[in-house]
Order: structure tokens, then sequence, then C-alpha cells
């Protein structure tokens, strides 16, 4: 059984290697990590542990062919952090057998056999501005389990701290396609002026990388869901 | 020899399969188009065909590091239409030999063999809103003989006569990867909130294509530049 936090979409998926793809999305509630800005709380800090449904493989599938029709032949799992959920292989299975592409993103805490099917993997360590202590030696475990499957690493940037961690991760495994994404500090839906505060602080993180000839086989993006629609969730 | 319009960089790769990507642009002078809404008229119109340089593949390597320094692993090739110069090989060969990966885009309407050797190649037949007439048997013939290189397509859409021939494209060639493209009909700089009416555009072709269950293997995507930079040239 899996727990399930929330279930939507069709939508785009806002970020990483897949960015701007046709998805589903499947949250799963729990996580061992307590990142100060996480911008998915309410997965782990019990505002909205009564929403939290235990579900089978198959419900889940049931309920994304409900939701989203025919609409979909890509699916997400986000969370929280899904590698916690020993089951989620049958998830997986099924999805593909259903001729569906599975993405999905994790700190690189925990490591599944499972993940090894997953379609576009995101790795993504916690950076100092996080406040939480990633380690890296389990990160070497993790990612060593999984090559040379096509994963992704992927490290959101708050600060010039921050930065040096995303060099430090990227040096670390030069092999391993990079993503930096500007943070977002603005969780709070009455901030005026979000998407182009974001947009600055997304040309800020540009303009570091370019002129940086230690980060050039590298992408730089933005979250496109919070441009678009800010911290809405849902979408 | 080739007709070089512009070298700029490091920046990022604002959109398509690359999107996000840093990057150095080598944009060419000349096309075979004359799209109502090109964002790059100056590479055709001749208002700044003194620019125009007649480079060699290494001079413009030259250029190339003088601009970017060792802050760089990758250039895009733009146009104007690359895919008319038939000498454009020796530059992609140089680029290769000095661990460059090299991405390219054209419409998609004249094949040289060169291109068989791009990394990233990009296909953008123009749609009705252009009012060019995008020959698909031309089109046809180009995809066969870069095939089965990775190649991917890319439709950019302004209105729904657009997203009906994006549709067409995409299953004309169901197996190749498919970018539906938001259109910027504001090339115009002192067109007031710029960001806020494209981020609207693009809010639109997202529910246009999550609505849609025969476009469901498909990315939907902006142009950051123009989200960060509006129309400003060599960023």
């Amino acid at each position: 059984m899996i727990p399930v936090m929330e279930i939507f979409g069709p939508t785009i998926q806002g970020e990483g290697i897949v960015i701007g793809r046709k998805t589903m999305f499947v949250r799963t509630a729990g996580c061992d990590f307590r990142c100060s800005w996480c911008d998915s709380r309410f997965t782990w800090d019990g505002t909205m542990k009564d929403d939290i449904r235990m579900m089978s493989a198959a419900e889940i599938y049931h309920e994304l062919r409900e939701i989203g029709g025919q609409s979909f032949n890509h699916v997400t799992i986000s969370g929280g952090n899904p590698a916690l959920i020993k089951d989620m292989g049958v998830l997986v299975d099924l999805l593909h057998k259903e001729n569906c592409q599975v993405a999905m993103e994790t700190q690189g805490s925990k490591f599944q056999n499972w993940m090894r099917d997953i379609d576009q993997l995101t790795i993504s360590p916690k950076p100092p501005s996080s406040h939480m202590n990633q380690n890296l030696d389990i990160l070497d475990t993790v990612i060593a389990e999984l090559m040379p499957q096509k994963i992704n690493l992927k490290v959101v940037v708050f600060d010039e701290a921050d930065y040096q961690f995303a060099r430090q991760i990227h040096h670390r495994y030069p092999a391993i396609a990079f993503y930096v994404q500007v943070g977002n500090p603005y969780l709070d839906d009455t901030v005026d002026k979000h998407t182009e505060k974001l947009l600055s602080r997304y040309e800020q993180l540009i303009d570091r990388v370019m002129t940086d000839d230690t980060m050039n086989n590298v992408y730089v993006t933005p979250q496109l869901h919070t441009l678009i629609w800010s911290n809405k969730k849902g979408v």
C-alpha cells in the first residue's frame, strides 16, 4: 500500500529534465527531510494528515484514469520522498504495462530496487539553505546503485553557499546531466510581483553560471509552474 | 566560408529540447523563409546586411573562445536557416574535436549531410500564422534522411489554426519527441507587461494541450529568454 497525499493532472512538469512534459502527478506522503523552504510541507508537517490515503497501485491507476481520462501517457511520482516507499515498484510496473512513462524525484537519501525502472529519475541533493545535512557518502551509494541508469542531478540554489554546494555535486558526478534550479523563497502567495521577483533571481543565477568556467555542462532552469501559478496546489 | 550575423554567449538556450543549457550562439545570415512573426528578421531583411561577415570555421571558433573563454562546451547554430549553408560541416567537426556539443534549429526545408552530426537537431516546421507554406513532402524527405538520428520537432503556436498544424505534424511523426512552443507576438519591446502577457498565452496553450487526448506525448514550453529579456539581442 502507498500513502497518497494527492493525485492531479494532466498538467506540465514545471522543472528539471522533463520540463514542459505533459504529465499526471502522484504525490506521496512522508519525508525523511524537513527542508526549510519545502514547497510541499503538507506532505510531512501533519497539517493535512487526514487527507493521506493508503492506496494500492491498482487504485492509484484507476484514479489517474478517472481524473486524466485518456489524456496522458506520463506520470510523475513526487513527494515527500517517494524513495521511502517499498511497494512503489508495483505502481511503476503497472504504469509501464499501461504504456505510461514514469518520472520521479528524490533527494538521494535512500535506494529502492524499483528506482532502476524509473524512466526519468531526478536526484536532488539538498543545499545548505535547506538546513538539512545531506550525507554525501549515502548519496554516493544511492547513485552507484543506479548507474549506469539514465539519472540526472538537480540542485536548488538560493544563495552563494548553495551555489558552491551545486558546484561540489556537479564535480563529484561530472558524467551525470546536471540542473541548477533557482530557489523560490516566495512560498506565501500574497507576495507582490512574485513572477517578476522569481525571474530576477533566475537571471542572477544565469549570470553566476555563465561566468563560471567550472560549470559548463549544466542546465539553468526556473520552475515554470511557479512562474504561471505561483504556489497554487493541484496544477 | 560561412555568412555570420552574430556570435554571442555564453547564455542559456531559452527553448526546445535543450532548454536551460549553457551555450554559445552562432547566428548565420540568410533564410529561405520570411515568417510573419520572425524574431530575427535582421538575418534576412537586409537591415543589417553590412554586419554579415564571411568567416571560416577556424575564425568562428577563435571568436567563440575570444568571447566565451573556457566557459562553454556547447554551441548552438541558429539563423536564419543554417541548413542553407553547405560548408557548416567543417565547423561542426571542429567543435566536436574541441569537445563541444552542437545544437541547431532549422525549419526542415533543406537537408545537408552534416546535419546528421548535430547533437541536438530541432526541426521546426512553420504553422499557418507564419504565412509560409511549409512543404510537407520536402519535410518528409529531410526527416527520412535524418532518421534514426536523435532529432526533435518543435512547432510554434499562435492560434487554433497553428495548433491544428502542430497536431498534424505530431501525428505525422509520432515517434519523434515533440515540442509545442507558445508564440511571441510582442516583438516590439515597448509592449507593456510583456512577460505577464506571454505567460498568459503560455497558460492558454497548456490548457489546450492538457484537454486534448490526441496530444499526450508532448512538451509545452515557453521561450525562457523572452520571459527574462524580452527581445533584447545578444543574450
